[in-house]
């Protein structure tokens, strides 16, 4: 393995949204995909980064994602509101249904919106992120291709799904929970299959439904739920919510978007954003995050353990340093962007 | 170990409801109480049924608990309601609650009630369960006293705090999720540490810290979460948005309803109830979510597993076979009830 190397997040961010654009896909949209891209590397969360600009451009590429969608709303209750994504980019479907929920709960204190018709939305914590700007209670559920067998099953059938919430905080800024309802997330797995590295045990089974420690074997294989039968109903739960109840598609039915190129995702999302003083001040809400957090962070520690974090402390605080110094890099994922751009004729400007 | 005798469970509930209005809540109140321990032994989940009535009764006694509640409502936003519960048991402040949601999403779509100044309310798909009836998807948080570290830490800090979730179904029965954020429930160790039994390795600490399998020490110690810093991460979120936002008390200072007798608990709770038709037609959703537990139950099994479960569907199965043919209960279990019955001078008829 070659090593990683430091790359300015701007110019990697720029040449996603070029890659983009010169894939038809609008400057505006072409924006907010960099966006939820380049995040996702700036957090540490490299497998929703821009490694998977590869995968999202051969889709376009079959015309299977709708480069100029325009997705409809429908208010269906007093807080809720159905969001259509006309089979957009998930990033751009997504980032306007949290926009609609954000605007809701102004009103309403509580609001949701369902979204069918989309695509992979990328990192859940972009949504998360963008409704903590609004100071907004969040979650953000979606459900995604078949990834992980229900609980007592060996085929793949649920998907990875992750479960996303997030509060703002005051001081000690806010909580924020991105986590997939698989004992590792199914992007890591790719990542090590591309990379050819192996992965701990316990994390998945084979095509045969075998323990597996090979990366690749584990991509192709059935991933297994966190936490075992908890893990597991959680993901089912996600399906619920975001299929069953949206009318996206479901029950086994979102096609992979790396593997199956025979038609659109129909992913469907579940947006809700929650005025965090509904019940008192934001001043007295944020103070009282803060004792939370204060506390936890000077629990006595266990065995191995140099500091307490709250969820979403670590990828902060890597975001901040990222933003500063940069983004380390493997080649393989520079390669993989720098051949996207050959293809569209755009000139990389990494260095 | 004696064996487990088969009661029946309305005997069990009448006694159960005795007592209680014995110790001066009024009948409904009692009613309600008897309900929700009883419906928790029905679904085979003992460790919040008529177990826990010697502790609910003995924080009577000392007075920490008020029987004749007037909880207060206050709409807080178009689709929220603040609920002070007065200091009130937690079933009925937590029956009320869940009624206020579930009139509300009905007029809004989505509806959250917040809950403060509650106590411990038994087991949260008893609520569930009541929004199930009116064809509600619902959320049900609550808070606890600390019983497991946050992660990385080795002393009691955050509850077991369940998370609770369920959603109507068709011909194959509704989805019902309720799960300690800990590997397994505090009451379970509690049972076992009542009977001197063992627990399996792996789920908990002693109170220095280290690993044990002895349930008496596990009950003294701390439970470790399900599934990692994920467990973990989730028991916070439910720490935040039962006890943080809601006003109640949080951050370890929701008293143990055991071992603290210096005051009330002030436990808080979120209750979210959602209209299942909001984009769709009651009967296309319900369909959708034949298909999904169809589909699910008709997957390939994993070696050791001769049927799959949709979440709930063990617990509908044994509370129809219990409902017809009895509960079986330990003596010490009768014991407990009895001895309570014997101090407000209640006559035990089981038999």
């Amino acid at each position: 393995m070659t090593e990683a190397r430091i790359y300015d997040a701007q110019k990697i961010k720029n040449l996603t949204r070029l890659i983009f654009t010169a894939n038809g896909i609008p400057e505006a949209d072409a924006e907010t995909i960099a966006e939820g891209l380049i995040l996702s590397d700036l957090r540490g969360v490299y497998s929703h980064g821009v490694v998977r600009v590869p995968m999202y451009c051969e889709r376009l590429r079959h015309n299977l994602v709708n480069r100029m969608p325009k997705p409809t709303l429908k208010k269906t209750s007093i807080a809720s509101l159905l969001m259509d994504g006309d089979n957009g980019m998930g990033f751009v479907v997504g980032k306007q249904a949290m926009a609609e929920a954000i605007n809701l709960a102004n009103d309403t204190g509580v609001a949701l919106v369902g979204v069918k018709n989309s695509g992979h939305f990328g990192m859940s914590a972009f949504y998360l992120l963008q409704a903590l700007i609004a100071d907004m209670i969040s979650f953000v559920y979606t459900n995604s291709s078949p990834a992980m067998p229900v609980w007592g099953g060996r085929s793949k059938f649920l998907g990875a799904s992750p479960f996303a919430a997030a509060a703002p905080g005051g001081e000690y800024g806010p909580f924020v929970l991105d986590m997939a309802c698989t004992v590792t997330a199914r992007g890591k797995l790719k990542y090590a299959a591309q990379r050819g590295e192996t992965i701990a045990p316990g994390l998945a089974l084979d095509s045969e439904g075998k323990p597996t420690t090979d990366g690749n074997k584990a991509f192709h294989g059935v991933i297994l739920p966190f936490g075992g039968v908890k893990g597991s109903s959680l993901a089912m739960l996600m399906e619920i919510l975001s299929g069953v109840f949206t009318g996206a598609a479901f029950a086994g039915d979102v096609r992979n978007p790396h593997t199956d190129l025979t038609g659109p995702q129909n992913v469907g999302h579940f947006f809700m954003a929650i005025k965090p003083d509904l019940f008192m001040s934001l001043d007295d809400y944020k103070k009282r995050m803060d004792i939370l957090f204060s506390r936890s962070k000077s629990c006595d520690k266990a065995e191995g353990f140099e500091e307490i974090c709250i969820p979403g402390e670590i990828e902060a605080r890597t975001e901040a340093n990222r933003r500063e110094n940069g983004i380390p890099f493997t080649p393989d994922v520079i390669r993989g962007l720098e051949k996207e751009a050959n293809l569209v004729n755009v000139s990389p400007d990494l260095d």
